[in-house]
């Protein structure tokens, strides 16, 4: 793999960098916060605005957008970033985290979950739709599960996670892992982290037999829920896996499975010793303050549904923390969004407007609450990104979060 | 008033002409297609899309905006061209026609309606989401009738509608009018027509006490249903009234309630009466074929909201005629939505990435087609507009009708 990573600066005393990830669609500046695009589409917001205001990543759901309209239906579009007029680089999860918390109940009952096995359940914090009945039936061979729209039954594989993804067509794909559940104890963790790693390896000699020159950068995802010792050797034995044609990860990504109190030290754990010269994804991460935790602690991007998500309830992002525009007092207030963002429509609209067509259940509301939100996280993380090149991480970090959160 | 409309050039044999209106906010290049913006949002399109395209004016809803947000609000937002972020030309309609439509039935029996007035039925070809048994009270001063949002009671004089409209601050508006049901018989539209033209002058008078500067332009509203002696009895007495200032109308607007197969005809029979030298509106038609024969026939400006709603539904307008892109050949067609319509979204995209949306029920697949649909009608009457300056019109009109109806 030609070099896809370079470190422009670091935080002094930290593990945390600025840093530049290039890509066969252009390169994404780091740290970055990856736009979301679940269905190839961010939801109400126009790829050209999502370039204007220099977006550096979307990521887009290889469980989602296999099932509707398939992958080959992507590919015939030429991948998701073609299909979607997005021009720059791209991002597709392994699908794994979706099979587990969105697939429906596999049968009746969980004695069908085969012995030895333990059935899995969602991650709740990771997602609002997540419900504990949903399972998914794992072997170790792969993933059996049913499609959340149909019902009708799937199945996927470490080989088949690769495949799909090389249809799809991202820069930056991820090897199919096992999200567990926070609630599982050690054992379990261990085993799941343990198939994780087996799965690692098929993923990483399937995808480059698919990508023989190496188009596509494949990032392992570090397991190991809350225990710093799994952390360690998830990191440990996915930093120097190797296939026997001598073909390495791109990258890695930290898979959830810890409580956001304590995801700067876990975080932390794993970016001790995973290699400092390839970059690292914290999957799920979108509130302000986890995010000056991550990048401080040595990650590079992060992905995370919550700008638009919030936005189409009506919550939208200001430099003095979020406010709910359904909330009365905003029908009345002919101010901007956030007087200290230009966003498009923070200049061009007022809250009361917004107030009104949320009132009114216009779709403008939600699309207009969503360009705002995504464009105070791509311009946060930019921001953050200038304060390490200037040398001013720490002051940045303290004058954004006493001003977000008010000393909270 | 000063002079607010010019002719530049007429239909030969024709009553109808290529035009400028002149507002406020800017000249309307006549013949146009006013964008329909109901609560003051354009359903998922961005305002500086409407300017980009060239849209002529946007019309929004004197009822919906009254209900919500209220006329205070807006005004205060600085009219609804400010509020929504619309720099151009803006029309209200009178809030006739959907209190009559829209309002929830008055009471639960119908021996509620004062005696000797019939109930209003709501003209059903005009909005879907009309009933039968939603009715509004009416009488000499004006209707009573309940909001369809939470059936609170509320009343419209034709002075109570001069000045919301005046609220709300659009260059054109409409004199409070009684939209007749098309099944009424000649006593009904002949009682419900002299009481439109008492509620015209009423309006006139009104109007000019709130805007003595004459800032916005006032269009009496038409009637007479499918009679032709009503309809031409109704286009000379409201061309011919004058209040006791010497105030009369600037323009006029020609209501509902005849069949659109001799919507051609009672235009007609309308617009010869009509003043040649002051503007008409058609109110309520978008298809193509009813475009044409109202160009033809005399009328300047017509609304509908019909680009917008089919595209909810996602149906396009392409030269050959409107596709529905639910369709199952669409999921595979990977063509421009027209190749002959150069709409951002059909230059951009695929028919089958907005199938992959439609089914996927993204926000973006409505916000697409509603742009492209847009674009196609505000093209369409700029491209008529351009074949009469051309002296063409009939050439032009046959050209895209042998098109689009594909001698249907």
């Amino acid at each position: 793999m030609k070099k896809n990573f370079e470190i422009e600066k670091k935080i002094p005393g930290a593990l945390g960098r600025a840093g530049n990830i290039y890509t066969p669609h252009g390169v994404v500046q780091t740290p970055a916060f990856i736009i979301v695009g679940t269905k190839s589409t961010v939801k109400g917001v126009h790829p050209d605005y999502l370039k204007n205001i220099h977006t550096q990543a979307v990521l887009a759901n290889t469980y989602h957008l296999y099932l509707q309209p398939g992958d080959d239906i992507v590919a015939q579009g030429g991948g998701i970033g073609a299909f979607m007029n997005w021009q720059g680089p791209t991002f597709t999860d392994s699908g794994g985290f979706q099979v587990f918390s969105l697939g429906e109940a596999f049968g009746t009952k969980v004695s069908k979950v085969a012995s030895g096995e333990i059935p899995m359940v969602s991650e709740t914090d990771r997602t609002q739709q997540s419900k504990a009945h949903k399972l998914a039936h794992i072997d170790e061979e792969g993933v059996t599960f049913k499609s959340h729209i149909n019902g009708s039954l799937h199945r996927f594989t470490p080989e088949r996670s690769m495949e799909i993804q090389w249809n799809l067509g991202a820069d930056i794909i991820f090897a199919f892992d096992e999200c567990t559940s926070p609630l599982a104890g050690e054992a379990y963790q261990r085993q799941a982290m343990d198939r994780t790693h087996r799965w690692a390896l098929r993923s990483l000699v399937r995808h480059n037999e698919l990508d023989p020159e190496k188009k596509q950068a494949l990032f392992a995802v570090v397991q190991g829920g809350r225990f710093e010792h799994l952390r360690q050797e998830s990191a440990r034995i996915l930093a120097e896996m190797i296939t026997e044609h001598g073909d390495t990860f791109d990258g890695f990504g930290i898979g959830g499975s810890f409580n956001k109190n304590d995801m700067g030290t876990a975080v932390k754990w794993v970016n001790e010793i995973l290699p400092e010269d390839k970059p690292r994804h914290l999957l799920g991460i979108g509130e302000p303050r986890d995010i000056f935790e991550a990048v401080e602690q040595g990650c590079d991007t992060f992905d995370c549904v919550s700008p638009t998500r919030i936005a189409r309830t009506g919550t939208v992002y200001t430099t003095y923390g979020p406010i709910n525009l359904m909330n009365a007092r905003f029908k009345t207030d002919f101010s901007p969004i956030d007087t200290e963002t230009p966003s498009e429509p923070s200049l061009k609209y007022t809250r009361a407007y917004l107030a009104h067509l949320f009132r009114a259940k216009e779709m403008m509301g939600p699309i207009l609450a969503s360009m705002h939100n995504v464009f105070f996280m791509v311009k946060l993380v930019a921001d953050i990104r200038q304060s390490i090149l200037d040398d001013r991480f720490y002051e940045f970090k303290k004058e954004f979060m006493d001003k977000y959160y008010g000393g909270k």
